[in-house]
This record gives C-alpha cells, structure tokens and sequence, in this order.
C-alpha cells in the first residue's frame, strides 16, 4: 500500500480561500495548472510553485503577478491545504505522503496512485462521489482514460456499456514539453531536407506516426499506455471486467488527442438520441455537421475545455445494431490532465463545505 | 452497367512484350506507376503517356529516355495492349470503353467500377482468380482495402473471418500530389506562425488530423471513403455479409496509410501463428519487435512494397478470445495504388501465357 490508510483524510476541512502547491510547476502540465487556475478563479489564498532546483529562482506570471518557483523539499508542504502534483510518478510516491502528513489533501496526475485501492480515480462528471473515501490522495486518470470517459459518461447514464475498442490519435504534450519541442524541431529540419536525431521520442516525428512507445507487456503484447488506459476506464466506471480493447498511436500534433471509439451497449441507441445526450452532458461539445463534413479536429480542441464528440454513427461493424461509434477529441493538456485536476480540486472543496 | 459484357476480352491474347498506356500519367499515382514499371522490370515494348492537354509536351525519364506526354484523345489506344487508368471516375468511365473497344485491356485505379458486377475487384495476392472472368477491365481497389486485404489475406487463408473494427490513420497522397504539396505548405506556414487557406482539403492540415473529407451518407453517417473500404473489403474477401466497422481519419503525413485492425476469426489463433504466417505471406512484411518497441510506421513502408504488419496480439476487447489486434502501414501510392496495379497487369499477362 503506497498511501497510509486514514479515513479521517476525507473529513479535512479545507478552507475557503485554500493555500495550493503545484509540484512540477515548471513541466508542461503544471504551466497548465496555472492557467487552470487563474482562469477558472480558484479562489485560493496563495499558490505555491514548487519544481526542482534546476528551475527554482524563475518566476511565473498569475493574476498579474510574478510567482517565483520554489524548490521542492521535505519542508515544501508546510501549511498548503491542496498539492497539485504533476513530477511524475517517482517523486509523487517520495512526497505525496510527505504533503499528506503536512495537513494537504494531493490531487496526483502521476500514475503511482491510479490503481491503489484507497486512492479514488475520479473524471468529476463521471464518479466525483468516489471521491468521499479519500485518504489524502484523489488520483488524476490518463490523459486517454479521462477523454474517453468523460465522452462516453452520458451513453452509460442510459445504457450498459458493455465492451469498447479505441484507437488513439495522442498528441505530443502527453510526453511533456520536451516532445513537444522535438515535433517542432524535427518538422522543422524535415522541412529544410536535413536530419534529424530524435532525443525525447524513439522514433521520428516529423510526419510520421508510431505505436506509443511505453513498454510492450510480454503477457499481452499491450503496451503500457494501452494497459493503463483498460485498467483506467474500468476502474473509473466501475466495471472491473469491461472488455476494452485499445491500440495507442502517437501523430504529429501538439496538445490534442484524437481517439476513434466503438461502444457497445446492452440495447441499441439510436444516433440520435446519442447526440441529444451528449449536447446536454457536462464537460461535452457536439461537433457532427454531417452536412459541412465537420468534426473534431486538434486544432479546435487545442485550448478548450470541452471534449469534442462527433461522427456519431451505429458501427456497421456489429451487426447487432447496438453499438455506436464516435470521433472523439480533447485536449491533453486541460481535461486530459490539469483542468481534470483543478475540477478534482473544486469538487474536494465543495465537498468539504 | 457501365462495361459491356463481353466475355471474349478475358481470353484476348496480351502478347509477351505489350504496348502499355498510362492515362494520368502526371499524377500521384500516374508518376508512381511509371516508377513501378521501370523498377519492376516489365517486359512493355514501349509505354505511352497520356494526361490532359495542359501537360502534353512535358517529359518524363522512363528507362533513361524522356518520354513526352501525349494528349488524351479517343484515337490515344490504338495499338495498345494493356492501359493503366489513374485519372478520376469521370474520365475513366469516358475513356475506359474507347480503350476497351481498340482492343486493350484496362487496370483501373478509379472507384468508377470496383462495384461492378462484370468489372473484377482484384489484390493479386488475395483473389487473383477473379480476374479470369474480366470484360475488358480488372478495378484496382481503394488504397485502404488492397492495404487491408493484403494484410489480413494470411489470417484468412486459416481461419474464417467473422467481423472486423478498423480505424485508419490516412495520408495526404490519397487525396493527389496537390494534397501532399498543401501539407507541406501549411507545416512551413505553421512554422512561420502564418495564417494558412487551405485549397485542396477542406480543414487545416498542419500539425491536425480530421475525419476524411469524402461526403457523409446520410442513411448510415458513414462518408464515402468508409463506404468504400466496407464494401470493397466484403467483395475482395467474397464474403457479402461481412459486418466491417471502419472511421477514416487523414493525418498529417505524406503518402503511407496506417490502421489499427481488430479481427474477429471463428477459431481462436494465437499471435505466434499469426506471426509465422505473416513472416511466410507475399507482399507482407512483419515489424513486430516487441523488445526495442519497432512497429510499422509511415516512414518506413513510404517507398516499400511491402505492407508492414505489427503489434499482433489477442485483442482485450473481445472476451471470447477469437479476435487479434493489428496496426498495419502500407505505402498508399504502392500497394495503395499503382504497385498493385502493376501486379495486376503482370498477373493479367501471365494468365494469357
């Protein structure tokens, strides 16, 4: 067990204008934290940038003002009500229980604490009720595993989903800045006829694609994203043994991710219907003009909140007529990571009121 | 229908060195096809190169000679044995019978008559029988079938097929060379931080990835190119019922298809099997290195005849265990397009020896 048990967690009065830290401050979800915040008025009273000492001296803009990073220590936690960790897994599992003991409740987008049994794994539209028996830790999902969910969240409120295959058109922001940088340099060099070595990403980038490149599971032939991805979705909706198969493809484009989904239900619904549903779910954005031959495009998602559905048809690949395919896309950076985490943070406040 | 029935043409003697005739020579595919020939070494004892009048004049290398551009006219296949048509369903239909009736058999790379009943839709290394029955025109398949069928020709040569879920991850060749220089053009804009019009493609290109912009159908909201794929799939693989489920999705990359594939078989087949008989079919070629994380990807297939197949492993998403997941990229303007439309016309040949 990663995370102490300590039900008494759940019952933390967190103030009404909290003291919040960003751990990986500096990273590209973390700059993203920051917008998240200010542009949603968290009505925090201070916030904290904390990063390693490499970045520690910088200053960020918030509301106005420059925040200068701090470096992370022992002693970092100290009277902050709310720690938005975003430094990956290692450092999460070093300093999480270190921000609990210091009186914070952590909101981690790492993966150290996804699948811990006294962990909630919460998308807000979907399961914020789970987040009540926290112990000090809610865990922020896979950036795929929150698109996913928050899209198919209003066909499950009317329907048994019963078995989903996706493929993954994943953006360069889920391997952070550094990819990023490199799918710019890489096209840029591509562009100019000259080589390119790639140094964060194993493979070119420069318009090309290429199975995600976490590990291969020797079991399975699923690769580490992929598992993380079925292990997610089930947990958050709450079907341990949903068949979900998924193959993630990483394309040339910056901060959005695309995904193609086949959803299975238990009685057909018609498109129709699906798209009233969708228009009136939180979090949601209809984007299906058959007509126009306009759908969900990283360029429009890039930025905004919403995940953007569309191409809403029954898979002819079914011939039961009860599953549903879709177009999905949403962006990495804000519900596949930090606007998740800042509704994670709202809903922790809401609750404790 | 749109070819006469004429069930002498299949018997007409194609002599050992032919007269072959590429109609869009100047094309994406027209200068691949020229490119196949020569690389190929097909045994044509001259080749004529027709396109519209604006190209008439121009040259193009052929065998270390220039070959000058003739212009498309009803009186362009006289003497000619076997004529390769890359230039759009409207001029295939038009020319396609003029060709025809001066005695030459067609290989047609348009949609204009893979439906047909009269018209063989043929892979050659999935339903070369087909052609024995042709009226004077064998149809080269949409670039996502022959890839597909190609592909998934091994598993079905042991096992029955009983469904598939595609997604694609689609090129820009598909939609001509004008597409390839726009994706090209809107990345370098992109860079500059210039606003882009695009002219060929309906959406911006840099840096995106959109539903393919064929029109939608409004019976089954399926677009046109999905249609396709469906129904050239069931025709290819004979089998009329088979439930295929597919999205169609352009990427930003310049002329390799990927697709991630989920078959469903009658019997269970293991990723091993299915290895070996992809290791031992033609025109397949297996990236699947598990360990270094190596799977097909555009920049390798680009320039390839051979279609890539990887990350073979029983897909999660079925629980009866019957089905594999496959991510499969092929060179659309090879096997895509005009290789296999060369092997065609090579195989055409071999038949009337």
């Amino acid at each position: 067990m990663l995370i102490e048990n300590n039900p008494q967690a759940a019952a933390r009065v967190i103030p009404a204008n909290p003291v919040v830290a960003i751990v990986g401050a500096t990273g590209a979800v973390g700059a993203v934290l920051v917008e998240c915040l200010e542009a949603r008025n968290f009505p925090l009273s201070s916030l904290r940038l904390l990063a390693s000492a490499r970045s520690a001296g910088k200053t960020v803009s918030f509301r106005g003002r420059d925040l200068v990073i701090e470096e992370l220590t022992e002693d970092s936690f100290a009277g902050v009500d709310i720690a938005l960790f975003s430094a990956g897994s290692g450092l999460s599992k070093t300093y999480a229980p270190i921000a609990i003991a210091a009186g914070a409740v952590v909101v981690d987008n790492s993966s150290a604490f996804r699948m811990e049994d006294n962990v909630p794994l919460v998308v807000p539209e979907v399961n914020a009720g789970a987040m009540e028996a926290h112990h000090g830790v809610v865990a922020n999902p896979n950036c795929v595993a929150a698109i996913a969910t928050v899209a198919l969240a209003p066909l499950r409120a009317h329907r048994k989903i019963q078995r989903l295959q996706m493929s993954t058109y994943q953006a360069a922001s889920g391997a952070g800045y550094e990819a990023m940088a490199e799918l710019n340099d890489a096209t840029a060099a591509a562009q100019r006829g000259e080589e390119f070595e790639p140094k964060v990403l194993p493979h070119p980038y420069a318009f090309n694609f290429f199975s995600h490149n976490a590990d291969i599971e020797a079991d399975t032939g699923y690769n580490g994203e992929e598992s993380k991805v079925i292990a997610e979705i089930r947990r958050i909706f709450d079907q341990p043994a949903l068949p979900v198969g998924v193959t993630c493809i990483r394309v040339p484009v910056p901060r959005a991710h695309g995904m193609a989904i086949t959803v299975e239900l238990d009685e057909a619904l018609s498109p129709e219907l699906a798209r009233d549903l969708f228009a009136n779910a939180p979090g949601v954005k209809v984007v299906d003009d058959q007509e126009r031959n306009y759908f969900p495009m990283p360029v429009d998602a890039s930025g905004q909140d919403d995940v953007l559905v569309g191409r809403i048809r029954t898979d002819l690949g079914d011939p039961s007529g009860k599953s549903l395919a879709l177009f999905v896309v949403g962006d990495q950076l804000l519900k596949g990571a930090a606007l998740n985490a800042v509704q994670i943070a709202e809903s922790l406040m809401q609750r404790a009121q």
